[in-house]
């Protein structure tokens, strides 16, 4: 423990970038890799289990990486090693591997009135944990992702959502699962769509609501315009015909959270 | 003309790397980047002027890259050179100089009841043109960027904002000038703020609004929290405690949008 790798072929370093980098061997080895201490915070308390910690003590807090996951495994590198596997800049220094938790949407707890966001073939890894993010601000009950072109525990997404992919029920799954459910638990939802004629703020979100987004480049499959009981337009007035996918869903959130009075 | 440039140390490919990389170079001769056709459209479209084309023929409609700016001046150059200059993935081979408009608060001009977006010290271009992008869609009447850390004519402006650099009136400025316009216009200022304590959806923003938005890292500085007329708080619930301060204009925006009956 208290030798410093500075090798980038060392074993451990290597399986460390695989696994930053292949969805596959995240799935394999059981294992996400979370970068940052106030990450790993959130996945802590939110009763994720961290196994290993890749600490770099040059820039880490000895007191506190010990303290926050006192039975992992803990390896020392250099800062040129550790500068290597780090994504960001300005890094703490601390990068955490954990546990990660494939929920289904059998696992999903509900609140009564459950605000979920569903979101259709998501691609960008950025997008998602921006929704993340804004999912974590409103206490979203859940996060579906429906048949994602990203994997919810990409480095990318951890760290653009600031670790809420821990703080949210996030789930997983085909588009026919995620109406079967909706149905089953009367949840009245709502397609974000270009061409709806029905401003979103016309309609009462106090109740069970589930915004289903689109892909930013084409929108909504018919799939689930079809299925969803509303179809809904953020009016826009200038020369560009679309938002960001992360702008366009905290606009409903924070409509739904404004209604409930908060 | 028809020579196609396939040397990277052509003198024009290098007066372009330079004036895509440098705020200084942009200012000097007074030209800007801007990758792809939409977004010279939108440029176009709104009375910038055009004088040189860069052109990848083997990704470009010779009819389209002819008819948008006839008086431009056209450089082809090779798919390898065309490659090292994009920016962004799925180009569209099309790259023109434009000469920018570096817009003073005095050239303004204001609906009645006008909507402002005013940032504080914004430091991501990224941030910067989604914002853009939104007070595109709002239709809002100005976006006044006080003492920036970006160049609102950074080519990742121009791109995460899909031009609308162009369709918005934008101006950078000191928070003096800022401050006195916003008083001599009386317009009315909102702070956004994490430790206000009144939410955002309380006031009335039919009238003459500004929002003021600090830095992601640090919020507003207390000259513009003393400044502004009001203080306002997106209420948050979950684990962490900012919003991506794209989001959090939108939702302002979109808010003032809802009252004003769009």
């Amino acid at each position: 423990m208290s030798e410093i790798i500075t090798s980038p072929q060392n074993p451990r370093i290597k399986n460390l970038v695989l696994l930053q980098q292949k969805s596959r061997e995240r799935r394999k080895q059981n294992r996400i890799v979370v970068e940052g201490l106030r990450e790993t915070g959130i996945a802590v308390a939110n009763g994720f289990r961290v196994t290993d910690l890749i600490i770099c003590p040059e820039l880490a807090r000895a007191d506190v990486y010990k303290s926050i996951a006192p039975e992992a495994s803990i390896t020392l590198v250099s800062p040129a090693i550790f500068e290597k596997l780090a994504y960001r800049e300005g890094s703490d220094g601390f990068i955490a591997l954990i546990e990660p938790k494939w929920q289904q949407l059998t696992d999903v707890t509900l609140r009564p009135n459950p605000l979920i966001i569903i979101l259709e073939a998501v691609e960008k890894p950025g997008n998602l944990g921006a929704i993340l993010r804004t999912a974590d601000a409103v206490n979203a009950d859940a996060v579906i992702v429906c048949d994602p072109l990203t994997d919810i525990y990409n480095p990318n997404v951890i760290r653009s959502g600031i670790g809420c992919v821990f703080s949210r029920q996030v789930v997983a799954c085909s588009t026919e699962d995620a109406q079967q459910w909706l149905k089953a638990k009367s949840i009245k939802s709502y397609a974000a769509e270009l061409k709806a004629s029905t401003p979103y703020h016309i309609h009462d979100y106090r109740y069970a609501t589930a915004f289903v987004m689109g892909t930013e480049a084409d929108g909504l499959t018919s799939k689930w315009i079809d299925f969803c009981d509303e179809r809904i337009i953020i009016p826009m007035l200038g020369s560009i015909d679309s938002l960001n996918v992360s702008v366009s869903t905290a606009v409903l959130v924070f409509e739904a959270m404004r209604q409930r009075g908060y």
